[in-house]
């Protein structure tokens, strides 16, 4: 009996655990200080009446014989795969209901989805970047090669004359940076997986932010993607169901590798080892998609937008230079004066009592950098702000 | 780019749908026959009102931003784990709340352990059994050895001298023979496991309809256990829940192999790649637990089992030989007169206008049996036994 030793190459995150250590010894040592988070990265905002409505009706079917609902097909209910490719036509992609995928999340899916490729291919994956990209290809032994994001690309590595690879992570509106990708520069990376008969792994949980019309919110707006991509989907941001949990991942029918359709052996692997989705969580997302359902979840959205715009605010009027900021509820702000990550940490909490997160803990390339986000309350921002303003950066 | 080749080594499952064929054409040929399905593997009786109404309450929270609930600690909730515990306890069975991970189902936890151990393990894997053991371990490429279930050993393997592996799967009661194993018919397993430093993966989904009470219902029972064996538990069968998606699985801390606790191994897995039960669902899960729930619960499983005990008897009348029957909602039936497993099925479709399950559809050892379960109705159970009264076997 052995163990999987590419668990023992995991290394342990202490990012979240630190943070609250510190602010924890700071509040005992400050008592009458009152600190703002401005690092979580969990919404705020409660469910929208048109979910909770779905819901409620739905667990009073579950209440009778005649409208119980035992296992369904575990991609998920037609209703639901018909609401999401109604979504997608709205974006000018037209989309089969046997290419979605109806899931518990997109972390989920994103960190399943290894299961279909083999172990000996090599993972590009950008830095900074959320960190379960690296952790799922760790445990699976792959090959990691890292794309450098920097203030020299805006954080948006594109592929370059020697990029060589066979997956490739893209996260646009990018976590944790905020940094978004334009139609073009998704072209070159379309371009270049069908080049070199790459998959591109694309998380999209966060392009509802994106308001610029001019920005792609999702890869198949992009010609010859459904050939080499593969679409994350989340409502967790989208519609609050962080803890609801349902996303959702689109395999496109011409997506073929080794001539195998990618999309049939991920309904194999879904059939095998997932189980579908609760049909109460299924109508409460079936909601989101409605007139009403959208209506009300684009006001939690734009709430949030506003905060980030705020933020963005202060630090142009401070002269602090950052990516995100609109079209995404992160903010990645430059650390001032040279400071690093934890450095500016301390400073902020000490000096300002607001918290973030710094952004060494989301790779290398995030050392002198900083994570803010949009998901507190506006009250909180507007506190937190207004302490900022005073900053001699 | 390479997919996982291992894909290409599993066999596809015609037989669910080769059923609804027959099915189908049978009833388009004799449009008055009224055929009665007793070959359902999905429950039929609706959520009990404990649970829906501690569903209501959550929906209500979710709308509330005071009460709302977004990212849980993806391992379940306390109160959940609390509950389990003591339902552990009242078999005589103590764990820690850490030992507890709350799942949407055992079937995607008994897929996803197999992340924690390594591809090079041997796996030992009953025949009869439930076909998601066999099709997890295709995928990752292990070497899988069956231990034959037979009418010598009433379906129920035991370790013998040559027995060898490292990964060994037990189902009691068994999916599809209804057997369930006795305290000593483990403790031989249990003694082996640790004798071979191998690991037990123990199915308990239907533990629930054991009343005998010199049965175990936990491999938690047996001295030594936690020393060897993972346990997944299910509330679909349990409470219903099969469109609603919940189970717990237990790692004890001490299970160990290579020096590293596999609860620790597993608790990274889960983190990186599952992000938890809805908190809507959990409550509902918390509710099967309390007295009021437990009362509710147990009536629908006296009613599943009322059915088992009718069809038993049936078979008992006609002198046919099975399985199960009683502490199982399986029935696993020898083909009289020779039959393979799809002539039986032919034969009791045309003849009785009752559908069943195909032995061989569950393994070779499959071969010349049929399975019946008692999901049905109460209604179509008795029509269905009073039609088969008359069978000459």
């Amino acid at each position: 009996m052995n163990i999987n030793q590419n668990y023992l190459n995991l290394k342990d995150s202490y990012l979240f655990f630190t943070i609250a250590k510190k602010v924890q010894e700071y509040q005992a040592a400050h008592p009458e200080d009152e600190v703002i988070r401005l690092g979580i990265g969990d919404v705020t905002l409660p469910l929208v009446p048109a979910v909770t409505g779905a819901m409620s009706k739905a667990v009073a079917e579950m209440d009778d014989a005649a409208t119980f609902k035992g296992y369904d097909e575990y991609q998920g209910y037609d209703f639901l795969k018909q609401a999401v490719c109604g979504y997608y036509a709205k974006k000018g992609v037209r989309l089969g209901i046997d290419e979605v995928f109806i899931s518990d999340g997109a972390k989920s899916d994103l960190g399943n989805i290894l299961d279909i490729f083999s172990t000996d291919n090599t993972v590009l994956i950008p830095d900074p970047v959320y960190p379960v990209y690296v952790d799922t290809n760790i445990m699976a032994g792959r090959t990691i090669k890292f794309l450098n994001g920097t203030d020299g690309n805006s954080f948006l590595p594109l592929p370059e004359a020697d990029t060589a690879g066979d997956i490739v992570y893209l996260c646009s509106p990018n976590n944790p940076t905020g940094a978004v990708y334009s139609k073009e520069q998704l072209q070159l990376w379309v371009n270049w997986a069908k080049e070199n008969d790459a998959v591109l792994l694309v998380d999209s949980a966060y392009e509802i932010f994106i308001k610029d019309p001019s920005l792609p919110t999702s890869i198949y707006q992009i010609e010859g993607a459904k050939e080499c991509a593969i679409e994350f989907c989340s409502l967790s941001k989208t519609a609050g169901f962080t803890g609801t949990r349902c996303g959702y991942t689109v395999v496109p029918q011409a997506l073929i590798r080794n001539d195998t359709p990618l999309n049939k052996l991920w309904r194999r692997r879904q059939s095998t080892k997932f189980n579908g989705v609760p049909y109460i969580v299924q109508r409460g997302a079936e909601a989101v998609f409605t007139e009403t359902g959208f209506a009300q979840i684009k006001e939690s959205i734009d709430y949030y937008l506003e905060n980030a715009r705020m933020i963005a605010a202060t630090l142009t009027s401070l002269g602090i230079p950052f990516t995100g900021g609109s079209n995404s509820p992160y903010i990645w702000l430059q650390c001032p004066n040279g400071l690093s990550s934890w450095e500016f940490f301390d400073f902020l909490l000490s000096k300002y009592n607001i918290v973030g997160t710094p952004g060494a803990g989301f790779g290398e390339n995030g050392e002198g950098f900083f994570r803010l986000t949009a998901f507190g309350s506006r009250e909180n921002v507007m506190k937190a702000m207004e302490r900022l303003k005073s900053m001699k950066p």
